[in-house]
């Protein structure tokens, strides 16, 4: 019931790079989120940590999502 | 009439994870909205939960819509 | 002469869900635009709507009109 | 000297359509500042008009230009 | 040592068209970071201004660049 | 333990130039956390660095991560 587990309760984190740890984390859970079957994307990891149009598509993920979270912490200033 | 069931009455979410199930949720309805027939979504849906490029694509689509949501809820501050 | 009709008078919408609709109809007016004959639309139509990958990527144009509706209708608060 | 012309004097429009006009202007100037022979710009329209792919791609291009487009005009509120 | 180049002391520019021609150039530069044997870049220059999906590409990321410049310019008004 | 580095202190430069290169730095270290072997990382380099359709997606990633940074950085007014 992964769906169920609180993995998100807020926005803030203590620094930026906590920030960026919590983007990458936002990026997964979106995944996870669409193919739910855990040994699957075990899987499918290997497709696209090796493939670098993939890593940059999931940097671009990651750099919105941190967006996000730098501006709710008002860029941590 | 699925364009006519009201599914968004509002952006306010409590919670910034449940602000996160209203972004696939939005996402997934944009998808509804272009391919309106639910057969051929659902057969559809194992193309893209098996294909980590698609995966990926849909994570950045969330991305954005969680934007929208944070922003709209004041990033639940 | 597509062009000349007003199709977009304001950004204002009453609801969120009528916001999702413009975003959808801002989307489709840009590909008018660039496509400008309705007849090879229409036939271009079943390319897309079967094809996830740009699905995907029509929910992402999608997203990023909503930001904008969202942001003029100050998120409907 | 294409480069030359002054085809973005300001940002202000009259009215939200307008600024779409200005957005879809704003992608093809871009366009143009890489390819900057017209007669192969004129060849490659071909290219992009009939590929849904490529339709797509250029409305997020307008939806993002837009998105500045709208902001410079305070959502024309 | 093109790193050690100053090419950006301000994102200020006199009007919207010199903030165009910076956003491109922005654009220009992080391709330059990356790829930093300009002999190929000159050569790879072909690839993408002959192909309707990478410049639509490249308009995208000059729209992103864009919209930063014309925020720091309070969007020219 | 590469994850355990501190390389995002702050998200503040003193010049828009140092912000270009904090952002370039952060989508490099998107990448590295999700494929964390170093080794991987050279090998895989000379797949983006020659193709013109990575490296435009690697720009796309820059132009976004600089965008918070100079937001950030009040856009160094």
């Amino acid at each position: 019931m992964e769906n169920k587990e609180i993995w998100l309760p807020s926005l803030i984190t203590k620094t930026p790079q906590e920030g960026r740890e919590l983007a990458i984390k936002m990026a997964r859970k979106s995944i996870a989120a669409i193919q739910t079957d855990p040994e699957v994307r075990k899987k499918l990891r290997d497709d696209y940590a090796n493939d670098t149009k993939q890593l940059i598509a999931s940097a671009n993920v990651v750099a919105l999502e941190f967006q996000t979270v730098a501006a709710a912490n008002n860029y941590w200033k």
